[in-house]
């Protein structure tokens, strides 16, 4: 059963799989097992050389979609420290885009529920992946990379 | 037909998919793509709160299973660079482990061939990813990260 | 009435005079208030070239003085990535102490509680403060530094 | 006396304490310390997304209210450098506000005079504090903060 | 002769003579021995506030004079990458320039060729040099840096 | 005349020649030009895969050859924070060395003196400079690289 496959991925892999599986016939299994855990999520899209954008994109998808609770500081403070990391790991040295001719096409993964593991009762933390393209903005003149940011929410 | 399926990962993807499935059997399909693509890759595990025994570690496999060549300053460098971004991706703003408390449990790896894309012509490339997990000295204490490098070669 | 004087100060600042008075009178109108608040807090003191001793040390006292549940990951992921911000803040661009030949002396404070503000609802937070010298490790030649580092707890 | 309390203060504290204490009446013994020590000092706020307009503001206000000579490139460069620091410290790793999506509301002190401690003819040296929230731009969605740079002038 | 004392020179040090010496007599002495190795080189100029102009500058001057292939990704990627490291050793600690009030007026040097020493066969190399001066955007109110990438291409 | 060449070099373009020229005899112009400012100048070597070797070698060399007073904690400041940036130079993101499994072998030199330039009575500064090879433990799998530091004293 293809579902029972992925049954084991935790949260992160989850979001890192729906980050970079795009159309991917796979990527079916992975929303199953996160819908079939309770988790929330959702993915989308965002390019461009202004980071602010990026971090706008992902925490605008996150309250429009009811990852978190838009009018709770407390979870903005969670999505948004877990985003800056997401950032970070992508821009490996350097959190700047534009700055420094660089821009990026990103598809972006949210996922937030409870952790696997050895731990009880270690409460919701919140994934962030962020997967594309960066580079120089010319077509086909960019790498890949991958990002991710976690946090406890 | 399942490698079908893979068929569209670029090189980047397939290094994710490598780090992150480990025993899941879609990981077969991965494996399928990379050696139809003529791909040179490989898996390893290293748990370590020095960074040094990480940077070893990878550089270590890439020149074992003759990812890259030993005796090639120039591709060392350019595995070098690489494992040092993936450091700074899965590091997230800090290049440290052990010194500030945390260890990771990683499992990594390397692929190196040819882009896909609009560009012809632009030579093999190297990818490295590490996935696992980063956090206090204790089981369970800990969250999962990754990181991503990237170099031509 | 002392008490009322510092009854607007909020948690950030209650631990930033918690971590800078010492032995100063005004400490005990601080530490009134945050008695009178049901604030979880303590004060320690730390000297070393590593800052791994500097983790463990907050760290130690955070569970040690029941600040946080020493069994919660979740709460330990907290009172972490403050420590490691109150160090960032402290370091000023490099996260090094003896590595660069420098040391460090500091008092630090934690404390836990209710953000004061327009926000309801926002549950608790924590506030790691150090507060101290950092310079060459020979008597005289350091100067003072301070660091804050905050989290949702 | 009230003035003697305050007496053991050293620069950097002396300008931390400039910086928090606001409209708190320990202000007053905090300044008459300053005073009486001959140290020159100012205070000021500032609200920004720029970090230029944070540096303008502090570099201006040092110049205006005499801290530093502003024809002197040599005084410039040092409080300068502080305010540098200050801004590393206040943002814990990352040196950016508005380009993540993070705004500022600052009370900053400047403190200029000798250091305390056994050495002596160590000439003057100045201290940058700045204190205030940090956060999404939107009342009550920030925390409070601090950062503190240092140097000799 | 002349040319013969600067016969030792390695890649890096040509490049960053190239940048240092400007109208010194002695430039002469580094270009040709530059035009003996059979090295392609380039010196340009560029003020700016901007990071982005700096490294749009050193790029189009290493495409414009053929130092780099301008269709070839892989070389474009090898210079951008030697930009930013040259970038980052000029900014010491924040790779900013006008996002903290500092401007640069800068001579830069951009060499490739091939790698003296010990090694054979390593292939070609890239060396980027940026020298001049770091400061407030005010006349003589800055002093000098020097910044330095390289990679192979 | 030889000594009229390097007539115009300013203090931080001497000591980047005094660390880049070693044994070619262009130096001893560097050096006359030196003597004849009465700038205060010396050169030493330093292998290390520690950055703490580093720093203590050149702050030794400092104080050994009266560049600076040893007994002041304000010259002391001033070349510790110039060595530092000198570092953050030559690491080009990252303040590490032996960590990340490079070593370096590097010549630096330290200068003091008075800036040229339009201001007048802009006192004395001092110029830390390191240049030389950086990479993999391995005689030959390594590549130049400098760095440069810059303060008031
Ligand atoms: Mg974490
Ligand atoms: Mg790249
Ligand atoms: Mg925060
Ligand atoms: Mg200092
Ligand atoms: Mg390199
Ligand atoms: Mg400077």
């Amino acid at each position: 059963m293809t579902n029972s496959k992925a049954a084991s991925f935790p949260i992160g892999k989850l979001s890192i799989m729906l980050a970079v599986l795009q159309d991917h016939e796979w990527r079916k299994d992975v929303e199953d097992e996160l819908t079939a855990k309770g988790f929330r999520f959702t993915i989308g899209r965002v390019g461009a050389m202004d980071i602010i954008k990026v971090v706008t994109a992902i925490e605008t998808a996150a309250k429009n979609n009811k990852i978190i609770d838009s009018e709770s500081y407390r979870e903005i403070h969670a999505v948004y420290h877990a985003i800056i990391e997401a950032i970070q790991s992508i821009g490996r040295g350097v959190v700047q885009f534009g700055d420094i001719l660089r821009t990026v096409g990103l598809t972006f993964s949210i996922v937030r529920g409870k952790m696997d593991g050895a731990l009880e009762h270690s409460g919701e933390w919140i994934a962030v992946c962020v997967y594309g393209t960066i580079g120089a903005p010319k077509k086909g003149f960019e790498h890949e990379a991958i990002g991710f940011g976690f946090n406890h929410i």
